[in-house]
C-alpha cells in the first residue's frame, strides 16, 4: 500500500515490522504451531523457545524473566498495573487515556505539566499523600515527545518507601512507567530507570502488534486481571503468545543495537526540518521540551491554520502525518496533551505531530520539508493571512 | 519441526494456522502496518480492511457487527464476559478453568454434569434463582467432546427472562456460551444456538493464536475490564488487531466453508480409531457422551495404566496425544473433568485424550491405531496386567 513516493512521519502511531522480526516468528504460525503447556516434545520445545524469548527480554530491559507479563499490547499492560491498586493515586495531566482512565477510578492526584509537558519530581513529591500507592508517569509524552525525569522521580518515590518504612508504615507505593513511546531511543533498564512496573509495546519499537509487556519488580503486589489457566505465574492467564513474544525479543534487541545510532541520526534529520520549518515559516510553534525530547518528534503548530485539514492536504502529496494522538484523532476532538500545556485554542487546532523513525531518510525528510512550506504557505494564503 | 513420520492427534490443544489464513494476514504484518485510528487515507484503509473482517466474522456467526470485540483469545472473552455482572451465576463443573475461575468471585451454582459430561437443561432451570444474572455453558467440552444441549438451556433462559419481565422483575439473566471447542465441527449461529454472548478463539479454527472475541446481544450491558483509547465501542481497549482479525475471519469462512464434510470425515475416522483400540484392548473406556459428540474427540482410558506414561511412549512412535486439557497438563493434577464425571481414579489416571483434525489422514489414523495398540499391550505386559 505504501506508494513509492509516500513519506511516512508517523512512527508515533504505528511501526512496520522489521522484516528480520517477521523472519523469526514465521515457524511459530504453521510449523511450530503446538500449544505450550503440553506435554509432548515439540511443544516442550516451543514453551522453551517462549522462555528463551522472555529471557533476551528480561536481559534488555534488565529485569529477571519471571517478573514479565507479556500481554496484548500497552493498554492491557496499563490496566493491569492499576487493577488491584486500592489506594490513592498520582499522575499526571499529559498522561495516556489509559492512564487518566484507570486514575480516575481510584482516588487521584493529577500533577499538571508544566508548558513544555514536563512533569517535574518536585511535583510529584508533593503530590504524595499517606495513602498514595501508584504513581504513574509515562517515559516519553506520545504527542509532544518530551522526556520525563523519571530518575528523580524514582528516588522520590524510593525516599517516600523507606521514610514509611522507617516509621513502620506498611502501605505500598511503587512507580509505573509507560514506556512505549521512546523504547527505540531511550534506555528501558528497569534498574537504571528506578522503576517498579514498566509497560512496553512491541508495535511501537518495529515489532508484531498487539504484543506488550507489564514488567514488575519482584516486591510489588498484583492482582491478576484476566483469570484462567494460570499462566504468566498466575497473574495473566491465556494460552501463551509465542509467535508474538519471540518477535517482540527480536524487536527489543534490535532497536537496543541500533539504538545510540538511531537516536543521534533522527535527532538531526528532526532538528533541520525543525530549522526549515520554522525559518520559512514565521509565527511557527515547536511544542515539546527543547532540550529532553525524543530525538524523532516534532511536534509543531501553525496558528489560526486547521491541523486536521493539513493533515488531508499533506496526504495528497504523500506526507503521512499525524493530527495528535491518533488514540484519539478520530474522535475530533481536541487532545488533553494541548490543552493540557496550556497552548492556546488557534495554536493547538492549527497542530500537526511529525515523528521519525526507520523509514525516515535524509532525501525524503528534505522533501517532506519543501511539500510541507508549500501546502502551508498556500494554507496561509487561502485563508487570507 | 513436524517430523515428517509425526502424527499429530491433539487438535484440541493447538491448531497449525491454515497457509490461507496466514496468507490473507500476511500484507498487515509490514506494507499495511498504519494505526487504524490514524487519520490519512493508507490507515483509513486498514480500518477498512479491519472492519470487513469483522463484517464476514458477523455474517459467519450470524450476529451484528457491533456486537463483536475482538479479544486476545477466548479466556480474556469470558474474563470479559463475567466482569461486571453482579449478580449469581450458574454454570457446570465442567467448564473451562477460566469459567470455574470467574464464577468463584460470585455468589454461584455449579451444576453437576451427569457421567457423560453432559449439562442437561433441566439442571440448569433448577440452579437459577431470582437474582440469576449469568448462565455460562461450553458449547463442547474440550477434554471429553461432548457437546451441549445449548438451545434447551438457551429455551430456560429465555423463558426466565419472560417470567421476569411479566411480573415486572429488571433483573437481567443472560446466556454465555464458550464455543472454542466445538466451532470447527459445529454451528455457531448466535441467533439459532439462542445465546446471548458467545465467545470463539481464532486459535482452536486454524488461524492466528491470541486472538478471539466475545459477541455479546446488544442487549446485554457489559462493563469494559481494559479501559483507555475506547476501542470496540469502549469495550476493550488497545490499538485494533489488524493482522489477527482478518485471520480469524478467513479461518472462520474456511471452516464453516468445509464443516459438514470434515466433520463426517472425522467421525468416519474417529469412530473406526475407537472400533479399532476397543477391540483389540479390552478394558478400554471411552468417556464422553454416546451420541452428542464432537466428531475428532475421542477420550480414552486404559486401567491401571499411567496416561502420562502413555503420552510419552506414543511420542517416541511419533504420536502425540494429550493426557487431558492442554491448559491444566502442566500442572500434574487429575482433570477435574474426570473427577467430575466421577471416572475411577485407576481409570482416569490411564486416560488420555487423542484429537483429530486438519492434519489427521485415513493412513495416518490406521498408523496411529498400529501403535497405540502395540505400546498399551506393552505397558499392559510391563505392569503385569
Amino acid at each position: 500500500m505504501i506508494k513509492c513516493e509516500t513519506i511516512y512521519l508517523d512512527h508515533a502511531a504505528a511501526t512496520p515490522m522489521d522484516a528480520r522480526v517477521l523472519k523469526v516468528m514465521q515457524p511459530y504460525f504453521i510449523e511450530n504451531f503446538y500449544n505450550p503447556s503440553s506435554p509432548y516434545l515439540p511443544a516442550v520445545s516451543v514453551r522453551r523457545d517462549y522462555e528463551n524469548a522472555k529471557h533476551v527480554i528480561a536481559q534488555q530491559i534488565g529485569g529477571k524473566v519471571g517478573e514479565i507479563i507479556i500481554t496484548a499490547g500497552a493498554t492491557e499492560s496499563i490496566n493491569l498495573a492499576f487493577f488491584g491498586v486500592s489506594g490513592h493515586i498520582v499522575t499526571s495531566n499529559v498522561e495516556h487515556d489509559s492512564v487518566l482512565a484507570n486514575a480516575k477510578n481510584h482516588e487521584n492526584t493529577i500533577v499538571l505539566a508544566d508548558s513544555s509537558g514536563l512533569v517535574t519530581a518536585e511535583k510529584i513529591k508533593k503530590a504524595i499523600k499517606s495513602g498514595t500507592q501508584l504513581v504513574s508517569v509515562a517515559l516519553a509524552n506520545n504527542e509532544l515527545g518530551t522526556i520525563q525525569p523519571i530518575r528523580d522521580i524514582a528516588q522520590v518515590i524510593k525516599a517516600e518507601r523507606y521514610s514509611r518504612l522507617t516509621r513502620g508504615d506498611k502501605t505500598p507505593i511503587n512507580l509505573h512507567c509507560d514506556a512505549s513511546q521512546g523504547a527505540c531511543q531511550l534506555d528501558v533498564n528497569v534498574a537504571r530507570l528506578g522503576v517498579d512496573m514498566l509497560t512496553l509495546n512491541a508495535g511501537k519499537i518495529y515489532g508484531p502488534k498487539q504484543v506488550g509487556l507489564l514488567w514488575v519488580a519482584s516486591h510489588v503486589h498484583l492482582e491478576p486481571q484476566i483469570i484462567g489457566g494460570g499462566q504468566e505465574n498466575g497473574l495473566r492467564s491465556g494460552t501463551e503468545n509465542v509467535a508474538g513474544t519471540i518477535g517482540f525479543a527480536r524487536a527489543l534487541e534490535l532497536v537496543s543495537e541500533h539504538r545510540k545510532y538511531e537516536s543521534d541520526r533522527l535527532t538531526k534529520l528532526r532538528d533541520s526540518l525543525q530549522k526549515t520549518l520554522t525559518e520559512a515559516l514565521k509565527n511557527t510553534v515547536v511544542s515539546g521540551h527543547k532540550k529532553h525530547r525524543l530525538a524523532g518528534h516534532l511536534h509543531i503548530s501553525f496558528p489560526n491554520l486547521d491541523g486536521e485539514r493539513l493533515v488531508f492536504l499533506l496526504e495528497k502529496r504523500g506526507v503521512l502525518v499525524a493530527t495528535g494522538s491518533a488514540c484519539a484523532a478520530n474522535k475530533g476532538k481536541r487532545s488533553h496533551v494541548l490543552t493540557a500545556i496550556a497552548l492556546k485554542p488557534e495554536v493547538a487546532d492549527g497542530s500537526i505531530r511529525i515523528s521519525l523513525g526507520h523509514l525516515s531518510t535524509f532525501e525524503n525528510i528534505k522533501t517532506a520539508g519543501e511539500i510541507l512550506i508549500e501546502e502551508i504557505k498556500n494554507e496561509y494564503k487561502r485563508v487570507g493571512l
